[in-house]
């Protein structure tokens, strides 16, 4: 029946696309038609989100067979059946989000032209900015370039099959069309201090290049941590999904909404949390640079959270398409191009809660310390049809003090799980450093679509935290003058 | 001994290396170094096509193997020896050419800022404009998506070798960024009227949405009319570079040169031309914009040839590397990139003036009237060593009236060698309509790398004449006011 599954694409809902489909055309003309909202490109940005959506869900397998021919493919290695699976396919993915944000830029940046002379400026506090600075525009499109470039580098690397180890700092070339524009802009590069270090530094420090090493590697981060918690069907892609709508959210935050000035914060934190900012008109009350800000970071969430689910369908257990290296490389660039120039990073990291977790799990294997097979995937069991925790094996060479203390007290925290030698006492085999084999360790053996549910839960979990912490906990450490 | 040649890559002088590295990093730091010269960051840009052509040199044989093992390889058709050649390496030129594009931001955009703000302006007539618009930031991030979408696409083309017909259009949604930024922009789309319609159309007409247009169709000629020339070792590679030559010859009798008021050309067209404009100090004598739209252009055509020059060491006969289609959308990308931006693309097509008759040649295959085969390429004789026209067969559909007319003509022009089927009199074969196989009707069979030379010095024949007509002859359809 499985084997039926994969071979057989999955339908496509026709009612989704004649529902959607004039949906998606208003949001597309309504910032044209008279009187124009407040915030036109937002429902521009919504109207593409849509489109977005519906063409990932058509194209993905309407392109499979291509892939297929061009010989990227792959096995599902955690299936019964042999059946090719298009493999890369996150290059549609990439190929539809860029291409829709290139469409996207008269929106943002022609309609600003035409109101910047037409109307007179709103001088209104808090409320609506309905232009987007045209100097702005160059700074998009350094973030486009480099989208565009960390999709053709993942791309290089399927086609290629760099060896892992060695494409980690790949995503620092991706970055450079950012850093470059960000340099020529003469972008701000200080940060604000937390308020117990400001007796010693001051209010702001200036990080000088510091602040570019420091961009490169929250790009590298974010591309990374994702292509690591990887291997079951869907787990790159509703990493992505679930931190885009986070993402999202955060930026809703800060927009000045029209009705009235009290809002109701679309936000599910447990009452009581103390939310920092002004309350009644988003939290970027009288800001028009935040506002632009998290507008801009809107732009690029939303049709990427379109792109991310429609490719979803398909990469849902079990798996009709895989997403290949282009698809963590794309989304990871685009949530560091959003931190960067939406100046949120520390807010971005703090919903990257999982992967900075199964980063910092995976450092042994990643450094070297513990053996790495080339996958590091739970192990599937055809009898059972379940997923058990995989396993790597010390062979020629004995664990190292350094990797022994590690593992033990990774094993204390019930982490992972050792098999230890009966004669010598050492550690003959551990489980593999990752999140998913810690999750199979904690609730036992599942299904490969349970596992996946697990990790989005906790992704969810991951970035209620994430609010908590940035709302609840910041102002411990920050004053309201936040950047 | 052709065998053994093809298997071995080229020499790599070290003597380049060691005297090429040293001047190319001279010219890179000049511009940092006081007194700032006229125009620092055409200094940046001579550095920056020294190290293309050096890393084009040392990256594509560096890389071959890498290429062969993801099976991007290819049998040169024209050998007698089977060796596989790495194929589709222009994407190692097209990597080189934008990065180092990327990384000539900071010269042409940062330092005009600082220059803004610390020396008055030089308000002399058809002197130095030391300072690069800022605003120019956004076009040029524009032109760089659009040869990144290039070479993307270019690439995908070889990997899932998109069939001829199908990817004629291929260029245009690489042109889309251009368009959409020049549409945002507010770009002009007035062209200048020749002398004789003045009466009916005034000196300037505004093609409105027309225009766009045009340029797309631009950027789909200039790709594709380069892409049907090829075949022959070396063939595409030396296009681009004569055409990169003469529009950087062309740019230069546009600059504002600083050795006195009074200059003699670098242009060797027979003399009694009369050179429009303003001959003492360049073309651009007084116009600001002019000098701006024509370094623009160098910025780009610099590194191309740089490139185009370090590949085709390696390209020409007998090839260690094909170039791949992904070589051709690059530089016809960049080609129709300064057309548009610089605008002067009524010049630029005169540049192309082989690719034209080439293509207008090809249009009975194109456009299916006549058989085409899946290559045109000339035949090799292993016999004689020698190319002959290729040809392509009437076999079970007879041609058209249309088709056996344009035959004819170009039979009667002794373009085409036909065949005719002894009992009817009907053509029964023709010569394939190119003008590498209208060389060797010409000139007879000759060796791969001398009708590479024939077509070399057409090339320059053309530049020759594009010159002599662009300033000998406009100025019998437009006055002085050039666009």
């Amino acid at each position: 029946m499985a084997h039926n599954q994969a071979l057989h694409p999955r339908p496509l809902p026709r009612a989704l696309l004649y529902t959607l489909g004039p949906t998606g055309a208003w949001f597309l003309a309504r910032p044209l038609i008279e009187p124009v909202p407040a915030l036109p490109a937002l429902y521009a940005a919504v109207g593409f989100a849509i489109f977005a959506f519906l063409a990932a869900l058509y194209l993905v397998p309407a392109l499979g067979p291509t892939f297929i021919r061009a010989n990227l493919k792959g096995r599902d290695l955690l299936k019964t059946y042999d059946t090719p699976i298009p493999e890369s396919q996150g290059l549609v993915c990439a190929s539809i989000y860029i291409l829709l944000l290139i469409l996207f830029i008269p929106y943002a940046f022609s309609e600003s032209i035409t109101n910047h002379h037409d109307t007179p400026k709103h001088a209104r506090e808090g409320i609506v900015v309905n232009e987007f600075p045209h100097h702005q525009l160059a700074v998009y499109l350094s973030s486009l370039l480099s989208l565009l470039m960390a999709t053709m580098l993942g791309f290089l690397d399927d086609v290629f099959d760099i060896r892992w180890r060695h494409k980690l700092p790949i995503p620092i070339i991706a970055s450079i069309p950012l850093l470059i524009v960000y340099y020529s802009e003469r972008g701000a590069t200080d940060v604000v201090v937390p308020l117990p270090l400001r007796w010693l530094l001051g209010t702001l420090i200036n990080l000088g290049p510091l602040y570019y090493v420091y961009m490169s590697l929250l790009s590298t981060f974010c591309t990374n941590s994702i292509n690591i918690l990887a291997g079951i069907n869907g787990s790159e892609v509703s990493q992505a999904a679930v931190i885009a709508l986070s993402i999202i959210l955060n930026d809703l935050l800060f927009l000045p909404w029209a009705f009235g000035f009290r809002i109701p914060l679309p936000l599910h934190v447990t009452d009581g949390v103390r939310v920092g900012g002004v309350w009644s008109a988003g939290m970027a009350y009288g800001s028009k640079i935040l506002v632009e800000r998290h507008l801009f970071s809107l732009y690029f969430m939303l049709p990427l959270l379109g792109v991310c689910l429609g490719f979803m369908y398909h990469n849902w257990y079990p798996a009709r398409a895989f997403p290949g290296d282009t698809l963590c490389y794309v989304t990871g660039m685009a949530f560091a191009v959003v931190g960067i120039q939406g100046h949120y990073s520390k807010t971005l990291l703090l919903f990257f809660l999982p992967q900075i977790f199964n980063f910092l799990l995976s450092c042994p294997q990643l450094f070297g310390l513990v053996p790495c097979p080339r996958h590091r995937v739970p192990r599937f069991d055809p009898e059972t049809q379940l997923l058990y925790p995989s396993r790597a094996e010390f062979k020629e060479k004995r664990p190292s003090a350094l990797a022994s203390l590690a593992l033990r007290v990774f094993s204390a925290l019930r982490l992972v799980e050792l098999t230890l030698d009966d004669r010598t006492g050492e550690i003959a085999q551990t489980t593999n450093l990752t999140i998913l084999n810690v999750f199979l360790l904690r609730f036992g053996p599942m299904r490969e679509d349970s596992l996946t549910r697990v990790l989005i839960a906790t992704q969810v979990c991951g970035s209620l935290v994430a609010f908590f912490v940035r709302y609840g906990l910041a102002g411990l450490v920050y004053d309201g003058n936040r950047r």
